[in-house]
């Protein structure tokens, strides 16, 4: 039987994404000899216990990477300051510790400080999920065909293949890209749009009773497919825009501008504008579909 | 055989919504004795024919509406006063004209002037679509389950009645509102997300080109669920932004202040503000799965 790419490997943070890559490890036996499992919450260790995701349930993280040769971050990012203070004097010489979250700079702010010489870090972010949360949201098969950016900080080149190996195992796509590159880019493409989807829900709710109980119960396709990307869970994405800020206030300064073009040229009638920006946003769209992102 | 619901309902602009009527009232044969089709391009008639959605084609508006005792307008909503102006002459007495159009005060100023007295005039909004267009893109259960907005505008009970049997028949659910408040609603439910999805595509396309070449390759659910609403009709959407436009610039400039005080709370890490917007946003959404229109 080949080698197990890792021999004991620690997930901290048994929600969406996390249990997603357990799900996905079952898929592929062998790849990890050990699954261990840590959450601060009792309830999701507890029901994580009951849906078999690992091999062992630790609550404390420190506890969790103790002779872990890959520790994996799945907690909203937000907390991997703390968790990297708690965890790194347990970390053993030569472990891979990496993570999954949305921002990457802020991850590498928090997290490095901590990381004894003798431990690698490899940032990672798959570009999968839904707006589903907690263990019992885990999908085996999240990970397939979708990207995993990979912002590497040093020469742990062993390390950084190591993990491309394991997103690859798992179904995804691996790519790497600078750390600032990589915050921008999410901005605009799930950043922003996340937030404007939160937004204008809350912009609905804002109406007089009479208007906002019409406003659901005629919900239309734009409005209910904005509360499905804000449905998402509250504690993660307010960690990523507080994380990501200075490029999301960047992408929402340009957004803003283009929404009072926007809005004077409905007020003039300005019938070529509106059609040219209709017309640029279904070329974006075909050559979504063109490359297979759609 | 019971009696048909019309015996010649004329069809003008075969469209997606167009195309979706006739292919459901193929589910539900009886209900319309014989189908007239008409659309200004000759592609899309000759289109409509191969794909035999209707019993008899004709170019012209005018001719097409004679003898008709059922007429409705499937064109984008730009295109209502010169269709009524070109069609009013040759209404027969007692015919019913309907529409689908997506704005309902604008319909009503540029319809109603040409109306004979003796032609009823029932303005209706099935509220279901796709982002796709054309003949081809007709889908016969388009309508099932999904409202239908009636807005009459005078005692033309009979008529409405008529109007409402046609789209039950066809597995709607019609809702009578006032044009206005219509108006009001679909801005902030299907106008204003709309026009925000093809806002930030552009955004998006304004990108310096590397960034913009990664925003494609890396486009992330927020941002493909954005570009899936832009992808719609450009005409028909242009139409309906210009022909709603107090409405969709009121929620406008209220999505804006709301849009402000989301980049002050950011620039300003007021995480709990964050939160409490991301949590209102789950809430409606949690309503609207509470109510099935999710």
């Amino acid at each position: 039987m080949a080698e197990p790419l890792f021999k004991r490997l620690t997930i901290i943070g048994i929600g969406h994404i996390g249990a997603s890559i357990a799900g996905a490890l079952k898929l592929h036996p062998g790849t990890v000899a050990h699954l261990v499992i840590s959450d601060a919450s009792s309830t999701h260790l507890k029901r994580a216990e009951e849906l078999e995701l690992g091999d062992e349930y630790i609550a404390s993280a420190a506890a969790a990477v103790q002779g872990a040769d890959a520790v994996i971050l799945c907690t909203p990012v937000g907390s991997f300051a703390a968790i990297a203070e708690a965890i790194a004097p347990y970390l053993v010489s030569g472990c891979i510790l990496s993570d999954v979250g949305s921002t990457k700079r802020s991850v590498i702010r928090d997290v490095s400080p901590f990381i004894p010489k003798d431990v690698f870090f490899v940032p990672a972010h798959p570009m999968a999920g839904t707006e589903f949360s907690g263990p019992d949201a885990g999908v085996a098969t999240l990970f397939e065909g979708r990207w995993c950016l990979l912002t590497p900080i040093d020469d742990n080149e062993e390390a950084a293949a190591k993990i491309e190996t394991l997103w690859q195992t798992l179904g995804a796509l691996p790519a790497r890209i600078k750390a600032e590159h990589h915050d921008r880019v999410l901005a605009i493409v799930s950043h922003l749009p996340h937030l404007i989807a939160f937004i204008i829900c809350g912009t609905a709710d804002d109406l007089a009773d009479e208007t906002r109980d019409k406003v659901l119960q005629f919900a239309a396709t734009g409005f209910r497919d904005f509360t499905r990307i804000a449905a998402s869970d509250p504690v993660m994405w307010r960690d990523i825009f507080l994380n990501n800020k200075d490029a999301l206030l960047e992408m929402l300064s340009r957004f803003c501008e283009d929404t009072q073009a926007m809005a004077r040229a409905v007020r003039r009638g300005d019938a070529n504008y509106i059609e040219d920006r209709i017309n640029r946003s279904r070329k974006i769209r075909k050559n979504l579909i063109d490359i297979k992102q759609a």
